[in-house]
């Protein structure tokens, strides 16, 4: 295993929490599994105030709570803007999106105080609300800024036009988009995000890049045979592993996205990171881009 | 029935005038039914040149030329650039979109001639034209607004980028795109005019808002099926009729749409205009807006 | 045959020499050939380093050499960004773009040697690469420019998006994007591209203006067949071929797109310039659209 830089690491590599409740670790477990990402280079945690049915924020805060000084050393995302049903949310009564002023904040303070923390570093709305009033999230954002509870905003999978319609009631820049890309979702190439960010200089922040696991077990698609098997020779190719190279493909974008792997499990994390240090080549990236089509480039 | 705020009546609906050679209104009734319109707050009157075989603009005229009064109290809106086949027109051989300077200056100049009237107070271009000359489009408005025959210029189903086109080659912001949307019609959700229109702070105006009556009878279409039966049942819990909950359900968009009502009949348009007194849940707008989808939102 | 005004030849067609390698010209024929087609006004020559597999630059190269007071009557494209496989580049292993520092650098370089010349009037990225970093491509056109041999840089098949991501990082602007239409692909009306080119001014160019060959040949999609069959009715009206028909078709476009023709015989060349002197008229024009639609316009 070569030497892996720490700063490439904390620049590229986010540590998701959407399945943190799922990993079972008792409070003290999790406070030291914090720890060692950070020791990794990862200092960077996505959450949701809707992740693991409303619980995994305040799982996090708890463990984070048992050493306060780790607080500074993180940068702490959330989302809002969705509504579940939830037992803990009687008044939930069905599934939707709510971007209203009295939402974001009613949303963002319970985020607060279930992390245990004063502030977020970033702040995303979790999905494009064909309801949402740009000036009325604006409002909500600034409020929150001048609070100092948020200090930073995005979004997430917005399309170009919805971006630019909430940047343009802002005065400060939004900090990113967050989508989903892996070799099996191309979705973004096409809907012009990607393009878009790059203009923006906007840092992306990638979501399922592994494809939520479909890119070693979906048989299914013919699209998802053939990247598989393309995955099996590269990996044998560079003397690694499948899952790799499915990132390494995701870090050579030029957009320089942020990778949001989702793992409970240190070793994997471990693992996962050793892809910045594998230069996939053009020739090796455009395998994968043509496995996926099922036809040749132009 | 509540209260019926005569402002917000103004703000939000248009009297469209597509069916109005359908009305058989004699002259006088024609007159009539105008100023009970207006009575209701609509001041808004929605033509094109092409409506009913290029009849319907004449038949508005003569009924506005016995109150001379009236067209103070109005606001007129004609549309151009469709040629269409008529015995009125011997010449239209075929069905074409015609957006040269000289069309749109002939084509405005004849319905100031059939509303017996010397200005319009907005004039849009009707359909996107693959052959339209934006700067040819411009001298035509500038001309029209120079002369006083026209105050205000707009679109009609113009993606964004087509709107930003014609927006280029003009000193003056374009008014509005008016565009087809109702719980049947999500188009102009999905090809971003919407969110392009609330970032240019520009009011959209609605047409077929009951999707031309479909969301009543259409009974092939599964996703009509579902939405006429959340339709009936928020109708129930509203105590309303459906078709006010499927108006309610458009002016709850935060771009603030106005919405063309195309009746001839007094107490339909009274019964309409009692949309605006229903404050539609999120969750019921998203309640129709997933029973067309026919999926849960992401 | 009618009067053919020059400038407007030289300001409509571009010679495509996509195919040079197939015309089985001698270099002494083709040096004659070129002048002849200067003759007709035409002097804008189009390339690409993969032509011909990698051959037509220079076979036209060597042609020019034998008149080198040639070179400044001439404008001179090229484009780069596809590596082809091929033999004479064995580290060639696949298919891909590279729109690499290093790769338009090199390919340009290569370029200037084949066709003997010291500069390109105009370089293009041929295609959009998902791998493209504009900021790289930026530092490479930056240096050609610098340098004399590249006096100015545009796109080729890119989405609006794309055109303006790649023109963000440029201090000077694109000069065209060069892109696929003709009464058989309308891909481009769909995806903006016509309107963002004539909102930017800037001149679109037009490859396989005949579909190549497809409006004669293709009789297997019903829309060829109706096109065809219009295309042979409008020819008999207008006194000319049908091909000239379909040329006019893309000559009346408000965007004033330059037409790349792409034969070595000059017969054929000076009758397709004919088109110039076809006024089609719109119906005549929508006759072919809706043609190829097979429904009639909204």
């Amino acid at each position: 295993m070569s030497e892996i830089n720490l700063n490439v690491v904390t620049q590229r590599f986010i540590l998701g929490c959407w399945r943190l409740s799922e990993w079972s670790y008792s409070t003290q477990d999790l406070n030291k599994y914090i720890q060692q990402v950070i020791e990794l280079g990862i200092n960077n945690f996505d959450h949701a105030d809707i992740y693991g049915d409303y619980s995994c924020e305040e799982l996090f805060g708890n463990a984070l709570k048992l050493t306060p000084s780790l607080r500074q050393k993180i940068k702490l995302t959330s989302k809002c803007g969705i509504k579940l049903q939830s037992s803990k949310f009687p008044q939930h009564t069905q599934h939707i999106y709510d971007t209203s002023f009295q939402h974001i904040i009613t949303a963002t303070e319970r985020s607060l105080t279930n992390l245990q923390t004063d502030y977020l570093d970033l702040l995303l709305i979790h999905r494009p609300d064909p309801l949402m009033d740009a000036a009325e999230i604006a409002l909500a954002f600034n409020q929150l800024k001048k609070t100092g509870q948020v200090l930073n905003f995005g979004v997430s999978n917005f399309t170009p036009e919805q971006f630019e319609l909430l940047q343009s009631y802002l005065d400060y820049p939004l900090q990113t988009n967050q989508i989903e890309a892996s070799v099996l979702c191309h979705e973004n190439f096409i809907n012009g995000n990607f393009d878009h960010l790059q203009m923006k200089r906007i840092i992306p922040q990638i979501w399922s890049p592994l494809a939520g696991g479909r890119i070693f077990t979906d048989t299914n698609e013919l699209s998802s045979q053939r990247v598989q098997a393309s995955l099996i020779k590269l990996a044998r190719h560079y003397a690694v592993t499948p899952d790799l190279i499915a990132l390494a493909w995701l870090l050579k974008l030029p957009s320089q996205p942020q990778i949001i792997l989702g793992s409970g499990k240190l070793n994997r994390v471990v693992h996962a990171i050793q892809s910045i240090n594998i230069n996939l080549s053009r020739d090796d990236w455009f395998e994968l881009w043509v496995s996926f089509l099922g036809h040749d480039i132009a």
